[in-house]
């Protein structure tokens, strides 16, 4: 019935289980720079986890003390161990890498092939990615659980809709991996091309990567005649295949034998009550390269109360429904405003006041930045405007690996409110 | 001194493993629907193949029987033992298709890897693969031996040198896998940025995937500050990792253990003389899923005589010159004229005649394409010329993977010759 008896194990083995890990994981953390200096003033060591609950005896990791210790403050092995890094996309600022030694890259492999056996993928299926390689993790995150599965992989790659349907088409694809917006924008591509999605073979598609609603995955599944299941994962704890849906859809396992998931009231840190919405705090339990005690993840979720009718034991959390900041997905990738903001400082004919606009243009997400240009650059030459407009979208593009709209407006015509300025306007609910 | 020690086995030995691998492969494809009807045919068995030489008795394998038995006629295997298959790139006529199998993922890993060790690149190193991922074989081939040979590896993907230039310097990156075309760019941009490549820690580049001339790799390796090595690969036979040049820069070693490499004359089909240049044909030695015997790579090369300093006994090839057929290939993607070609005519708007341009753009080779249109499109309405433009523009992109520059131009503008129309001309050695 599952992929791994672990998926099974009795609360109780579970706890236990996990325990174990956790003791080896604070002995690997105090291999680290960063956490045996932060350990070690606490006097912490792995005797004082006797208990999955004794993990609140840590403090909270978070993106800045990831930033603060880029690149390498966080790691345990000798460098030469290492194999992989996966690292946020930016050049301005201070960006965050997480760095795998081999035996990560294979537990890794191995929780998101699970994954994919739980919503039933099977050797045999053909599967494609339709998702980036490169350094966003849901590309070879993806690709290699399929791998591991025994999938016949097809990496397609993102975008180009025509080839994905030739691709889908020729090798008789059973289950694809889409981000969300995308996989709407291909059932507006299939329809214009007056293809029946039903006539296809695909029967799966794994959605994450964006925040989505249940609403938004049920038009999916409609559109495109499967049904889809939703993911869950960051490249701080790996990449996908940190929480998943069984093929009941009715919330995401988290996989409690590799990670240790808290959900905490953002404000005071305590636990929030079982089943209340609050952030998802997450330990990693399997890996030697990189752990990461008790990460801030800022997702906001709850956990789903009771057991789960697919007899699966680990604990299920509610898709997110938010951030407890304010960070944009947009096409998949993770985009900070911040980094908006500092792109558009460092060039010289920018003025003070931007404003980033997320609107939907057919069924794909977009981002439109509105910036202010100084006086002395608002010249009446339409080509240099034109260049200008260019040119900062290319900067912007480098910066957030997306191309924005830009929109060049006069010094000052951005309205102002009283106090912190709105920098992000989200009109896709209006639309 | 050697990754494996199949790298210096004396001849005898290595014809031995050759025969062995030989025979074997031989009945393995006696389970493909294609290669048992055409050695069937001939009476052929695994008893008929004694030395390497006893290749001849084959006939051989094209591009087009594998157009001709797309998807799965030179399949051995039960479909649920593929794990990866690979695509040409193109949605209109025929594709071809490789199918692996775990087993041929790994030996192609280790292929690869073999190659990193051949050219300096140790466990410790940190590794940045600067080649799109997906279908292209270039970027998965590629990271899968850097991560088999234990390299720190970064998957940078393709494109935004900005980026590229951050992550080489932050993770003090030592060595590089880059298309020769995007290498020359990339020294460009450096100099725009005031960057000296000799402050980065880099040493080691692998240029592959575009045939190029032993100037341009000089070129490299001046404006780069590294070695630059030669790589010879394609998807056919894996992808990268066929033939590698060692630390010697003296010609790519051929690895004899996993492929029997033939030259011949294109004309006749007999053997080159040895040191004499013709077409490499070559047959898969490790390849349980799909292997291919006596392929017609069109690639032209000749063996170098004599044996390497570096101590490997696997012969050596040249440096590609040319192409039996008319492959262009830009930016890394294998373009056929005739692609184009049935794109373009796909579109009503779209006259008989069209022009194929290669030029170089500062060092980046790039392509224009001049169509001529119908007279009743051929309109004064600026902006309905300009959307046919990017419409065909995005139509050929779709199947090339590459965006050409498109010129529209009246019907009977383009000059026609004499006989065989020219459709394709290369300026780049004029300018
Ligand atoms: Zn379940
Ligand atoms: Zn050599």
């Amino acid at each position: 019935m599952y992929y791994e008896a672990a998926e099974g194990l009795a609360r109780e083995s579970l706890e236990k289980l996990q325990t174990e890990r956790l003791k080896r994981t604070i002995a690997t953390c105090l291999r680290s720079p960063f956490y045996s200096g932060r350990l070690g003033a606490l006097g912490l060591t792995p005797d004082d986890f006797n208990s999955p609950a004794d993990i609140r005896k840590l403090p909270f990791t978070t993106k800045d003390d990831l930033r603060a210790n880029y690149p390498y403050g966080l790691l345990c092995q000798p460098m030469d161990h290492y194999v992989r890094l996966h690292a946020s996309s930016g050049t301005t600022g201070t960006p965050t890498a997480i760095f795998y030694t081999q035996n990560d890259l294979d537990s890794w492999a191995g929780l998101v092939a699970r994954c994919m056996y739980a919503v039933g993928l099977r050797k045999g299926d053909v599967f494609q990615n339709m998702s980036g390689y490169g350094l966003f993790t849901g590309g070879l995150g993806i690709h290699y659980g399929a791998e591991r599965l025994g999938l016949l992989t097809v990496p397609a790659g993102a975008g180009n809709s025509k080839r994905q349907l030739k691709l889908l088409r020729d090798f008789h694809v059973s289950g694809v991996h889409i981000i969300p917006s995308y996989a709407l924008h291909f059932a507006s591509f299939l329809k214009e091309e007056g293809v029946d999605p039903r006539s296809l073979n695909w029967r799966i598609a794994l959605i994450g990567a964006e925040p989505h609603t249940e609403e938004a995955r049920q038009r999916i599944q409609d559109l495109l005649g499967l049904k889809a299941f939703n993911s869950y994962g960051m490249t701080e704890m790996n990449g996908p295949g940190v929480a998943f849906e069984c093929e009941k859809q009715a919330g995401m396992h988290v996989w409690e034998d590799a990670y240790i998931a808290e959900i905490i009231n953002p404000e005071t840190g305590e636990p929030a009550a079982e089943g209340e919405m609050g952030e998802l705090v997450m330990t990693t339990l399997c890996r030697d390269g990189m752990p990461i005690l008790r990460y801030r993840t800022r997702d906001l979720t709850r956990f789903i109360p009771g057991a789960c009718a697919c007899g699966r034991t680990h604990r299920r959390i509610d898709r997110i429904t938010g951030r407890a900041d304010d960070m944009l997905i947009i096409k998949g990738c993770n985009i900070y405003p911040m980094q908006i903001e500092q792109a558009l400082m460092s060039m010289p004919e920018v003025a003070q006041n931007y404003l980033i606009e997320l609107f939907k243009e057919g069924e794909m997400d977009q981002l439109r930045v509105k910036v202010e240009i100084k006086d002395e650059f608002f010249v009446e030459d339409m080509r240099a405007l034109t260049g200008l407009q260019k040119k900062i979208a290319a900067r912007l593009r480098d910066e957030i690996l997306v191309t924005p709209r830009v929109e060049l407006v006069q010094h000052d015509s951005i309205p102002k409110g009283e106090g912190k300025a709105v920098r992000v306007v989200d009109l896709r609910a209006k639309q």
